[in-house]
């Protein structure tokens, strides 16, 4: 840049960074040299076709730069080549061929930025930004030499220094086994991985000649659920997705009685962790078979989980979790080798487990933190994870709390008479008729109301075998709104005659017939005790954040995880599952979980920032708040009578609610059933 | 410091670093908030009594001080109990107890200070600087907490980073496993080993309690024998040393037939590689037992070795370094942890090997270029290391040259017919008197020449076995000055009768009788040839390197190894193996490698500072330079008569070399027979 008169001003779109470059200069050159971060695998060799970049033509007065396309030198062969061969949008140049000649304005399209928003339309990584750890490196190595006796690693690190934004780059030892055979073999022609996400470059694998397959794994272990997603790190697009059954499930249904087979059992942790690695690495098989990539192109991976399924596929002996003061092995975000804990993804894959906010809310919690990020907001925001436990995330406008709420099982189908998970022939959705009493219902596989002619067609296939987590819920809206519930959650007797069949006696108390056969199902008064148990403890949890934070209103409610992606908003502000808001205000927002996972996999920067969240989130233990106790109790009636934060409840109270709707209106987007 | 009257100003020698302090601050937060490290395990706790200074009382115009011994705070009953229990010096105080009260002049003695130089009176350790990696830290753990649910190695890197110099800790994740019992083993009071070697501090071992126990080992891997040395790294003293022969000796015994081994079998590689493995695990097994100290305490180690001792250590084929053009695998510095090579030292131990120069010119070689350090003479000097090849380091003033001269292992008694390696029995010294051709001779073992009636005694025991090294260059020495070599490297013909059982016929040549009987050793003229051949080889590649640097003169001379050790200088010169000195301006530097090692062991700093100076060193390589052939064909006379450089030899000329020596006066100190 000595001699201005040669030099052209160019600047990159959309950061504004300019600057004067000698004619002649490539543009990725300057890209470089002004922090504009634009994709290339290949170095700057015309190989790869990433560094796409775009003239913009006209006059921009503002920049005070005339810029036409041919202001960059003509494409020759090698581009000309590429551009066919990498299937190069025609309004696009390579940016490490193209040298400026003049004044330039050029987009930099946010494909080919590092760090750029992903632009696949794929609906669960639509805008997330894309910054992996690793990042992959084409280089051609000098072959050794006697006048310069420089190691064959040496000289990779130190073409890979000079050709990409990387310094004091290191090798993992281990590679240094096969190095000089792939080496030779490829002809010096190489693709290096570096994960770049740690204190220094390191190269993690080499791959012979040139390779642009990289790929991610995002997984979410649930305690009944394990989701996988396989991503493509040079796109953000999700190449494929599967889930299977937590095996852990056979040592225990919940994480309390998995704690108790590790303490009862020798070896017991060791099954533990056995199952789930097991699981998830065939998990990982059926991905890769699924998107038709190799194994050596998958590099990173991030888990989320609460802390103990985190425990255990870690190896950690989850013992401590179990008892008070729930002492986690390590709170802070863990990275380590997928070798070191027994997962088979490609050589020198590295693995990130999103930081635990404390003993009972784990990195799946952190998770939901980081892909809803409520701190954005400038109102109140109540975060609510159903599962076994209740996981509470609350923002106030100035900090985020976070709590989790022991609300057992029962949104889970479990502790319920006729209760089930989420499955194929489940009852997800009831109506009742207040006249006649009657139940009408939705199950898991058909898209017909039991009262339709051709759900018994339909229902065929898995007949009708239980109530899962939102079907309880309804049911116990619907006995609400129909009169078959007292405020304090009593099964009323029939009252006629034609109610005889609906109200049955059990014992002391009466029940809920909800389909008299094949099979009978009936809400006893201990199931609607059950809920009214779960539900004042989601509760109690929620007002004691609310407490802390000294907040009496929500902005609002963002119900996350498979449950609050299946119950209706309209039935859980019915029952006190979640203090007052506008109804239009509750969402469900997803496998929030799964979507924080992603979104750290896809951008390393998004970790530091929930490690350094999650180390400022304000952590409230339930079971030391007496308030609590206070809140639960306070919470029992349905609706939450005893609340003074109730005030009204007039737009749904009693009125009918949103009509059983038929084939074709499918209000929610199912995407997965459980978790 | 805000209340500047009672404020004191406390002022640390040797380093001079001053400040002003509120009165009550303990001296050692007050050198740490100067950059005045001083040791400290406890981390301030009066336990380890390591972090002593002493108050140099008077009057220091210099620094405007009055300082006295009271201007501390008096010990108290933890200052005088730790003082009692750990032997402290009755002149010192501990600066973590001991609070300034007054103005202060404060001595922080070489043993406790971080980087100072050790102390002891150990002739090898004495005088390095000691920063070892590792470090350890005693902390008294927070409890866990359910009000602040960090997990317990948050806890753990919180303690460490409060009470020690160190930010952004980070733990091991192979220690996660057994975190939580230790902790509650130990009642939350742990010694963790802290490697700070790295791009960040890192917890490698968690040991239960208070200790003071860290060690380290250091080991000089040979083609023929391999020695350790284990050292106090809290003291740099050297707690045990030992050798073994390497025992892939019987794979081959020298370098290039091991490589031929490894190309030749399959698993060969594999089969060398646990050879030498195995052999380090025994030696330090007997360190261990030998002085008494815990495996679990050796918790870092520095290796040297030539290349391809270094690839086969390392698990590395090194094959290409059989041919040309001699490929390292990595020629820089080697980090990895031990147990990823197989060697077993304490869990969690780091392995640093030296870098390489070159394909021929090893970490041994840049030992000895870090323990030589002739970068700090004004004068040219040369280090030659003579084995099986010779290493030649050559410093002129500006930069250092380095190159390897396939001198071949006639110098190590090999290709010599009556030759044999260094061992109790063979001969290392010997005079022959010029009149009646006789020789008298001493061998490894005895004090007595053997025309000595004492000889026939002292050598029962082994025997004369053979020539040594060292003998066979005073044999060809003494022949030359006895007039029976000629300059051209005849052995000549009796010329009388009393001559003839001294030079007998042997073929078409003749050969020099040095022993008639019980063994009976001769010189044959192929011996003298194959001399001729090592030390023109090895003359030739420092002439090269002369040429390279412009140098026509040398100011000082290093023969480093056990060859050099043992070598008389003066023969050295007679015989030409190196250019012309003063032969008072060189000396044997003994095992020079081996202390380079222990220099890198005991100081991290050394080891970034070798590294860079590697990267420095102009390489040559011999094979591609023409002028060695001309330099090793000039250098083949004895001396090299055809070398303009070589002037005058008059001081030595055929005069009488220093009398046979009796016992009492042993002219070279004997450290290591072997290498």
């Amino acid at each position: 840049m000595a001699d201005a008169a040669n030099d052209a001003l160019i600047v990159f779109q959309p950061s504004g960074k300019r600057g004067r470059f000698p004619r002649g200069t490539p543009v990725l050159d300057a890209a470089r040299d002004l922090g504009v971060y634009i994709e290339s695998v290949c170095g700057g060799r015309g190989i790869c076709g990433k560094c796409q970049i775009s003239v913009a033509e006209g006059d921009f007065a503002k920049h005070k730069v005339k810029s036409a396309a041919d202001h960059l030198s003509p494409a020759g062969t090698t581009e000309r080549e590429c551009a066919a061969n990498k299937n190069v949008d025609p309004e696009n140049r390579l940016s490490c061929l193209a040298t400026i000649e003049g004044d330039l304005v050029v987009d930099v399209p946010d494909a080919f930025r590092i760090a750029g928003q992903t632009i696949r339309k794929d609906a669960t990584t639509v805008g997330m930004h894309r910054h992996p750890a690793v990042r992959l490196c084409y280089v051609e190595v000098e072959e050794s030499d006697m006048h310069n006796p420089l190691g064959d690693a040496d000289r990779l690190v130190s073409a890979i220094e000079s050709s990409f934004d990387l310094e004091n780059v290191r090798i993992r030892f281990d590679l240094l086994q096969t190095l000089q055979r792939t080496l030779r073999k490829a002809d010096w022609k190489v693709t290096a991985a570096v994960n770049t996400a740690g204190d220094r470059p390191e190269i993690v694998s080499i791959l012979p000649g040139y390779n642009e397959t990289l790929t991610g794994l995002a997984v979410d272990i649930g305690s009944t659920t394990i989701a996988a997603h396989l991503v493509d790190l040079m796109t953000g697009e999700i190449l494929a997705s599967t889930g299977v059954a937590n095996p852990q499930i056979r040592f225990g249904e919940d994480l309390m009685s998995r704690v108790s087979y590790v303490m009862m059992n020798k070896g017991g942790r060791e099954n533990l962790t056995e199952a789930v690695r097991k699981a998830i690495n065939t998990l990982v098989g059926d991905l890769l078979k699924m998107s038709g990539t190799p194994r050596g192109a998958l590099l990173d991976a991030v888990f989320v989980a609460n802390p103990i399924m985190h425990h255990l596929f870690l190896g950690l002996d989850p013992t401590e979790l179990g008892q008070a003061p729930f002492a986690l092995v390590q709170s802070d975000a863990v990275r380590c080798r997928a070798d070191e804990i027994g997962i088979s993804l490609g050589k020198g894959a590295s693995v990130y487990l999103l930081p635990l906010i404390a003993g009972h809310v784990g990195a799946d919690a952190a998770a939901v933190l980081l892909a809803q990020a409520p701190q954005r907001e400038d109102h109140p925001v109540l975060i609510v994870d159903v599962g076994t436990n209740a996981e509470i995330l609350l923002w106030d406008g100035k900090a985020v709390y976070a709590a989790s709420s022991p609300t057992g099982p029962a949104f889970e189908g479990a502790e319920i008479s006729c209760g089930q998970r989420a499955a194929p022939g489940a009852i997800e959705r009831v109506r009742i008729d207040p006249e006649t009493l009657k139940a009408s219902f939705k199950i898991i596989g058909t898209e017909f109301w039991s009262d339709r002619p051709e759900f018994f067609g339909a229902s065929k296939a898995t007949g009708v075998t239980g109530i899962c987590g939102s079907g309880i819920i309804e049911i116990i809206g619907e006995m609400l709104r129909a009169g078959i519930l007292s405020p304090d959650g009593i099964i009323r007797a029939p009252r006629t005659e034609a109610e005889a069949p609906y109200l049955v006696e059990n014992g002391r108390t009466w029940s809920y017939v909800l389909n008299d056969s094949n099979p009978r199902l009936t809400i006893t008064q201990n199931d609607v005790r059950a809920i009214q148990l779960a539900k004042a403890a989601l509760y109690a949890g929620v007002r004691l954040l609310m407490d802390k934070a000294d907040l009496s209103e929500l902005g609002e409610i963002k119900l996350a995880g498979a449950f609050g992606s299946y119950i209706d908003p309209a039935y859980a502000l019915l029952l006190g599952l979640v203090p007052d808001c506008a109804v239009e205000n509750v969402t469900a927002v997803g496998n929030a979980a799964g979507q924080g996972a992603l979104t750290a996999l896809l951008d390393v920067a998004q970790r530091r920032e929930i490690e350094r969240e999650v180390r400022a989130v304000t952590k409230i233990e339930t079971a030391l708040e007496p308030k609590f106790q206070e809140h639960f109790v306070a919470a029992m009636g349905l609706p939450n009578s005893a609340d003074p934060f109730v005030k009204t409840r007039t737009h749904f109270d009693l009125a009918p609610l949103e009509p059983a709707a038929q084939p074709g209106d499918r209000p929610r987007r199912r995407r997965r059933r459980e978790r």
